[in-house]
């Protein structure tokens, strides 16, 4: 066990390296840079073909899979250039994953970058990418304990997006409640309820999204 | 990276020789064991009430979580017994931590004991628990990608439960599709089609659980 631990320390040490390389990296290239975390089938890629649509040639998209590049696809078919990364079994990005795309893509007039982790809730919440923010979506199917039961990510999500808001009228979901968890845990948190099949809350988050700054 | 690899392979191992000590003392036990894996918030704990309700004190459940005890308070609720790992950021459970459990259980009278794992598409699906069968969930909501997304799991999966059907009308899931990628990964697996909302294939779930028989 305690080697596992030591493993395990050594191995953020060597990802907080690089993703302090990466932020080098961003800031030079005035990026504002997004780390999407969710649990699979939360909406991500949903909300990413949306921010495409929107922002096309000033968006560019990493996308990370166990697998398959459905994601990128979907990104690229609407609008913005997508990198993928296959993991093939890893249950996280790291910095390192991340960086190895950057010659992949154009960032000529990108000024938003956003990195689409795995869905999970658990692994990717401790791996820096070097990120401006960490971004946690919540679809309201999923079930209004989810802050509670997954501290880790919802402590560092600077924003949190709840998803899937026109199933809201379908399912037992206490937003109220769930803003509140999130809050205990980060009281600086900014939200937003969005649906990508009405267009409920994008004007919103989009906003936001323009009202971010590169790292100084 | 290699060494990554070898710790990765010898825990593993590890894990496999006690999942085979947990399946030596389920047969002793005559217990049916079922593996319950799926995204957070696909309804395990939804069907598990469920399962409560109809098998009283015929079921047991060991349930994992990261922290918080929620699940097994909801299932004691529900009629059964419960034991609650909090793995305090490991992303599966281990063969080991079920084995720790086994002294918090009363395990006369029971039939079927369920482990839920943790909410998590990746990681519990290699983890052997020593169970005679593992079960995915995966609700209507998440996508009829899944199964080709994570095939890791779908592989192993012998069932695999449709949940949230009720919410069938309200998103775009191709039942048909996602059936049809679980038997390329597994020609063998069995499909339930289940609402905990309305109802629907519980009747069919419980059956087939019925008819399952322990290790021999």
């Amino acid at each position: 066990m305690a080697e596992k631990i030591e493993v395990k320390q050594s191995a953020q040490a060597a990802n907080n390296q690089v993703a302090a390389e990466n932020r080098v990296f961003f800031k030079e290239k005035g990026l504002v840079v997004l780390n999407l975390v969710s649990s699979p089938g939360s909406g991500k890629t949903s909300l990413l073909e949306k921010m495409a649509n929107h922002y096309g040639k000033g968006l560019a998209v990493i996308t990370g899979d166990i697998q398959m590049t459905f994601d990128a696809d979907r990104v690229r078919k609407a609008g913005s250039q997508a990198a993928q990364i296959e993991t093939h079994g890893t249950c996280h990005l790291t910095a390192a994953m991340v960086q190895s795309k950057f010659g992949e893509l154009d960032l000529k007039g990108v000024r938003l970058l956003v990195i689409e982790n795995i869905g999970n809730l658990v692994c990717p919440s401790t791996y820096d990418l070097g990120e401006n923010l960490k971004v946690a979506l919540l679809s309201v199917t999923e079930g209004d304990e989810k802050p509670m039961k997954y501290p880790a990510l919802f402590l560092r999500a600077g924003a949190v997006v709840f998803t899937k808001m026109d199933l809201l009228p379908h399912v037992d979901f206490d937003v109220a409640r769930a803003k509140e968890d999130c809050l205990k845990l980060n009281p600086q948190v900014k939200f937003f309820s969005t649906s990508c099949k009405t267009g409920t809350g994008l004007a919103e988050w989009f906003d936001f999204l323009q009202g971010l700054q590169p790292n100084s």
